[in-house]
């Protein structure tokens, strides 16, 4: 880290006025100088989609806590590249800090979350990034427990910057700051979502549906994710954006005509 | 295998009246009993996004070649989920199959891909599934070139089903079958997007954005999928859902309070 201030680029997919935001931008702010980006509506559940067929707007938002902030009519990865490329534009992104999300985002959900996509974009982009989640959905949800990890992890990373886009998926359990026991370096837990699609009807007899789902993990592994969270600890996944399968490479290169 | 005929899932994101699932169809039917849900409209460059805050639609569809088809309201990743979970119900499903999709989606581009998400929506759920690329963007693409290879690959998956949830990312250049020199298994090359924002007015005087950008590739490795399709190869990345940085967690382990 130089001597000049650090510049933070926030950004979320619960939308710009979503209370996570407002408690992320207040715990980063005394780091140096912090631009947030963010949707203009919720945009969970959006994973690393990008607009690409529409128009996109972004717009200047009120000040939130002195800072500069604009909404973005697309996903949280649109965000991140307005953030990078149109609102910082010439300018060196020193981390990209995504959330805090209103719901936990471990193990298989990093890949549904649009919380983590952004911050995954962060990294591919060369920029150290960390997506934070809070284990609580409720719009009234506590994020005060949140404020001395949110604070020793940005700490971190804008120490250790020269490790090129490292990419942190940080889930915090929902319990008290005394409860809490430590900070674990996870992997991500092998899990899945058992869907449940719910039919319902319209006023016109036509069938429509929600996605529904239980969260299935058979995962007994103590170095995950859940387990950490299970345990009352934050967990931290290392998380990139590179998805070959290494290991499959060279079971396929002796499949008959691969080479 | 076993003697009953498989079950094949096809998906797409260019939407399902697009050419290239009629011909990705038209190659697999004969391995087995196809289904396909595939989007209502265009979903490119959806990611791995889902449909979690509004409500979704499965509509028959006309048979296309013969087959049972639905189109659907939501994401590619929703259609593997409609496929898998309503219109495939209480049956295991050999294999998912998306595309071919109208342009390639090599390196980086794994990531925003709706075709190559509703691949790794497959593996997630434990089946082996591939996604198909021909690198022309035009709807006028000549997808001949890859029936041998759609039906190599797709008889090669089936028949070495055992190895759960195996996920392959298959670029195809567009150069006649004769200048295909063969399929090279790869690891997805490092690169990335160069966004510009293409500010333009609308008729109210009100700014709007267009995303486009310049792929750059800095990644001179030969074991690449840029390598294989610049060199007239067809490229087969493995691609995987755990997108933990295991190299990352011995370092970050060392990281004061992280355990």
């Amino acid at each position: 880290m130089n001597n000049e201030k650090p510049l933070i680029l926030v950004v979320n997919d619960d939308g710009i006025t979503a209370p996570g935001i407002q408690a992320l931008i207040s715990f980063v702010k005394d780091f140096g100088e912090v631009i947030v980006v963010a949707p203009d509506k919720a945009q969970s559940g959006m994973g690393h989609a990008i607009t690409i067929n529409s128009t996109l707007r972004l717009n200047k938002f009120e000040n939130i806590l002195g800072v500069e902030a604009y909404s973005c009519s697309g996903t949280p990865v649109d965000c991140v590249k307005f953030g990078t490329k149109v609102v910082g534009k010439n300018r060196k992104i020193d981390l990209v800090v995504s959330g805090i999300n209103h719901g936990i985002n471990s193990s298989i959900n990093v890949i549904y979350s649009g919380t983590m996509s952004a911050a995954v974009e962060g990294s591919v982009e060369g920029i150290p990034s960390v997506g934070f989640s809070l284990d609580d959905h409720s719009l009234e949800a506590n994020f005060s427990v949140c404020e001395s990890i949110v604070k020793d992890i940005v700490g971190k990373l804008l120490q250790n910057n020269t490790q090129e886009g490292y990419c942190l998926n940080v889930n915090i359990p929902n319990v008290s700051k005394e409860e809490i026991k430590g900070i674990k370096v996870c992997r991500q837990a092998k899990a899945y979502w058992d869907e449940k699609f719910e039919e319902r009807k319209d006023p016109y007899g036509g069938s429509y549906y929600w996605l529904t789902g239980e969260f299935v993990c058979l995962d007994k592994g103590d170095d995950t994710d859940i387990w950490a969270l299970k345990n009352n600890y934050v967990s931290v996944v290392p998380t990139k954006f590179d998805l070959t399968n290494y290991d499959a490479i060279t079971v396929l290169k002796k499949w008959d005509g691969f080479h």
